[in-house]
């Protein structure tokens, strides 16, 4: 049932905007702040795409979007698809995201990766593979990318939620959770964004993890695609390029009107880097 | 012909877009490293709004848009209203924006500046009363804002056009030539961004200014609004608060997409503060 929905909505998608608009909700200075009460209600990231990641009220774990079917990643491990119009009506963390950022992916590049996968053993191997492979134009703006298929290892990191009201976000990444898994199947989503974005964004890779099987996903800090048998795993790379972004700002919520919004690029790169 | 045009034009938009969304083309770290070959074609701007600045190919003066009418301030002081369907297929300076801002200015705030508007002196005495006049919910959006009557004291500046491909904001601006005029009439149009715009936009206040004869106008730097003869001018104030911003990124532009675009907040302030 939720499935069909979310396929429902997935097709009404392509009719209704335009592909590869990046949207994006709040500023990454907001989370930095602590500013988590409110956001943008679960049932409307639909209207802004079928891909991206975030996070839930009180940035309760970590969020990630792909083929238009919500999950939330927790820090005691849990991971559950959403049916996003009922988490909506809840009056629980899940009922919104402070922080999203959404596109309607159509990929425009399809590839896959050549048999040198095994040379990717890192974030930074990751992005100067980014770099060398996608086109001249794309330097400074948006991508939007995805990667499925094996990995041999993929650590994340999930955050514990807030505790108070305000919570700043390096206290949170300061308790977070870190596993590594090895030898898996899983979804990449993320997106790179220019240096520019620093101010109201997340400057190079922000990269969330969903495993095949539901059971391990959040927030990339390490992944390696080579195979420890010296096998390239068939991983498929998908990306688009965007030159249009959306930014909606929260109007109403008073922890958001009274944070000081500093712009402090090394804070967030600490933060999500 | 061309007021008539331009009445035509603005009368459209109310109906073809929401009143105050923020159009951004391009992002201020671009101009910083130089980047001003190409830019949105002037017959673009009205699609977006019927107020804004901006500037123009090879940085070639200042722009400013007020009530759909676009006006080119140049360091020769020379003024010039555009009609920007005839000079965007011109090839030449005013043919296209390297960076503009544009909205559909829409004043949701009319205020009449109160009787001490002799205490306005500066830019900075300006930023303070609008921190205690425009509600709390502003401080952490864009806003949009005009100023219209008599100013005791307006000092512009206007930038040299780039002497060669890729010359960095900062050296026009080292070359830029200061005026200062007094007891005059005219119009402030400008925005007032958020700190964390700092990457791509201009923090704090960014103003032109266009005297009401035409004959004087330019990137204010200081301004004082208080009568030399202790009366208030009756200068009428209006604003927009805005949430949400539309980037667009210039996508086929060689300069744009090599450029190194770091986010430098000190070097933009002193650019453009």
């Amino acid at each position: 049932m939720q499935t069909l929905n979310s396929q429902t909505i997935l097709s009404s998608n392509h009719y209704t905007m335009a592909a590869n608009v990046l949207y994006q909700y709040s500023v990454m200075a907001a989370l930095m702040d602590g500013v988590a009460e409110q956001g943008l209600p679960l049932d409307r990231l639909h209207e802004h795409g079928n891909f991206g990641l975030g996070t839930f009220r009180h940035m309760a774990g970590e969020m990630a979007m792909n083929e238009g079917r919500v999950w939330q990643m927790t820090s005691d491990g849990g991971i559950r698809e959403l049916d996003t119009v009922v988490e909506a009506k809840q009056d629980n963390d899940a009922s919104c995201c402070p922080f999203a950022m959404v596109t309607n992916f159509q990929p425009t590049i399809h590839d896959a990766l050549p048999v040198d996968a095994n040379s990717i053993k890192s974030k930074d191997d990751f992005s100067t593979w980014l770099d060398d492979r996608l086109p001249a134009n794309a330097r400074n703006q948006f991508v939007a990318l995805r990667l499925k298929g094996s990995f041999a290892s993929v650590t994340i990191r999930v955050i514990p939620a807030q505790r108070f009201r305000g919570q700043k976000l390096a206290e949170l990444t300061a308790a977070q959770s870190e596993h590594t898994a090895t030898e898996l199947r899983g979804t990449v989503v993320g997106f790179r964004s220019p240096g520019y974005a620093a101010g109201f964004g997340v400057p190079g890779l922000h990269l969330h993890f969903l495993s095949d099987d539901d059971t391990y996903g959040g927030h990339i800090l390490a992944l390696d695609m080579g195979s420890q048998k010296g096998q390239a795993h068939g991983i498929k790379f998908e990306a688009a390029i965007m030159s249009k972004l959306h930014l909606e700002l929260p109007t109403d919520d008073a922890d958001f009107n009274n944070a000081p919004l500093k712009p402090d690029l090394e804070a967030i790169q600490k933060a999500e880097g």
